[in-house]
């Protein structure tokens, strides 16, 4: 049975909204609804070029997205530092919450958001659009086969995109007051939930960063590393940068297995995406190879000119493989239809994700402070 | 013009001179000559196996072989701490040196070797067969090209294999009194070669090792990573392990260039190894792919069934693609000629750079003994 799509409202005009617009749009049970800018202009503007129906409404403001009864959910892309006020605001005005990452300064703010959604009976969810692509299924059934994959033993996770001298000067992403954390905050922001999705989400007992962090001239990060140690003797370690030529890596080892791929937070192409896998890999006779070798595996996705084709029915868009953010749509969607068609509670797991993965930004950042001595994380 | 072959002799039966001697009957320019072991009929019947000629000399010691006049080389397979006693005789009796990896178990005892062989006008060169592989010339290439790679800002390696509870008992790696820096000094050397290399061999100033190593009962390192720092802002970060599956990699990341290779110390195949290369990569427009995508890179192998088609002519083979361990003793074997024929002196470059490796193994061990405080590289 068809339901009502979930309205969204879009809280400013960032860059990013126009992926999520069109995420939105391609999502089967979800549909655009407002769109608020500080500037009336801006969010028209917006609103004709990112495919939002003639009944959309245009807000002057973010407040105004807030009142409008038919909204249901809100996206909110806004920088960190204003994260909390209009993600607490929309919570209390019974909007469910998509936020943009990292999802706050730190996690004692992250808190506030997370207690205001509870205590308002909303979803909450981070904008972690890698987590909700086809492959990501795939490659979770890899890790977790005792026999094709063992016991975790090391991940290593790298993000790094060269910043042209427009973005290292004027990004909200290296200024101290919008995107404190930097490089940081957004592609390290992915290598750190890279590893946790690769440990099960099982916290660290320690986490210290590595010597040598590049800064800017107000302190914001431009370069930097980590490493995790669990209990159990597993250890991670990642590299995320603003100063180096595009490269998404993720490599997880096990006893028996190894993961590897090269495009984790966005596939090469948006058609498929794969990932190689070995498992009890070992050499020739004489060491001049290996046998097995490791498979490629591929997940194709749902082209979005495809799917102008399918008549709507959630249950068969159900089984196709959209686009990853419009994955994400489709799941926060769901949440937020069961929440209101049937009464159900926000599913706890979503901030639960976002909360170890700011819990680890955070020792990061303090290690740094502290003269790259190991930080305990405690959950 | 044809030169005589370089001849070689073969210190023990270890596995891994059944690949060298393989390399050596490859080589255009070298021969198996003699091997010896301290069981007569052991080194009879590894001569047998491995493709010695029937003039081939089988001697009952090590020594024999030092004191047979017609060997030119000697390839020192034996356990680290037997190396530099060894390797100082070898040098002494002025037989050039091939010398297994790691080359000793720390940087004085290297020096004493490389003494010996400078002050004896051999040849040292360190066993590190990637070094010498045809797609390894073409990688350095794309690094040292400004316009494709940029400036170095990163490299991640990793070597893993898991080993079995065999070679976990009873293997020389895991042995105090032979292998004692276990993973480290295995594993580990390929790493931190793979490293130096990308960095064109210019020393870090510090070395940190991970907390978190892993030992045996012994005290030998069966798992450990460490990070080093140059003066630049480079940063490079690398794991070894015997604990986790077959795992090769190396990534190195500059300001407009990317290169990965997953088999960087044994290619998957023998026929051909590739890599990956990315230049300026972006995103798409939506940020829903990258453009352009990193390219494969795939170098061919001459097969040694085919090599059987060629006759002698040293100029021929030389513009041919061996085998990796066979362009090694090709390499070896040219400057040994060069020495013996041609009155050349032995060439500097592989000594400091097996030192410059052990340097570094050295400043990982003492960083795991000064509770991972970075040790500076005083090279």
């Amino acid at each position: 049975m068809a339901e009502t799509p979930i309205r969204f409202g879009i809280l400013g005009c960032a860059d990013i909204a126009r992926k999520l617009s069109r995420a939105i749009t391609l999502a089967p049970n979800a549909a655009l609804h407002a769109v608020g800018s500080r500037s009336l202009d801006k969010a028209a503007k917006f609103a004709a070029a990112n495919g939002f129906p003639p009944s959309a409404r245009i807000y002057g403001s973010y407040d105004a997205v807030l009142d409008d009864p038919d909204v249901d959910a809100v996206y909110v892309p806004l920088p960190t530092s204003l994260r909390v006020t209009w993600a607490v605001l929309a919570a209390e005005k019974k909007k469910h919450v998509l936020l943009e990452k990292p999802v706050e300064l730190n996690v004692s703010e992250f808190d506030r958001i997370a207690e205001a959604c509870e205590s308002n009976g909303v979803q909450l969810m981070d904008a972690t659009m890698w987590m909700h692509h086809p492959r990501t299924v795939k490659m979770s059934e890899f890790l977790s086969d005792s026999k094709l994959f063992g016991q975790l033993k090391s991940i290593q996770s790298c993000f790094s995109f060269a910043a042209g001298s427009d973005f290292l000067q004027n990004d909200i992403r290296v200024k101290p007051d919008l995107d404190a954390l930097g490089a940081l905050g957004d592609v390290g922001w992915y290598c750190v939930r890279s590893i946790l999705w690769a440990a099960n989400f099982e916290l660290p007992k320690t986490v210290t960063a590595l010597r040598g962090p590049v800064l800017n001239e107000v302190g914001v990060i431009l370069s930097c590393g980590a490493y995790l140690n669990w209990e159990d003797g597993k250890v991670a370690t990642f590299h995320c940068s603003f100063l180096s030529n595009l490269t998404m890596d993720v490599t997880a080892i096990g006893s028996k297995g190894t993961l590897h791929l090269r495009d984790f937070v966005i596939p090469f192409e948006e058609e498929k995406a794969s990932f190689s896998a070995g498992t009890e890999c070992w050499f020739t006779d004489l060491v001049t190879g290996w046998v097995p070798k490791p498979s490629e595996h591929t997940v194709l996705t749902d082209l979005p000119q495809r799917m102008k084709y399918y008549v709507y029915a959630d249950q068969k868009f159900k089984q196709e493989n959209l686009p990853q953010e419009a994955c994400m749509v489709r799941e926060f969607s769901r949440l937020v239809g069961g929440i209101k068609g049937n009464g159900l509670k926000p599913e706890k797991k979503w901030p639960t994700l976002s909360r170890k993965t700011q819990l680890i930004l955070d020792a990061v950042k303090a290690s740094i402070e502290k003269s790259f001595e190991p930080i305990e994380v405690v959950g």
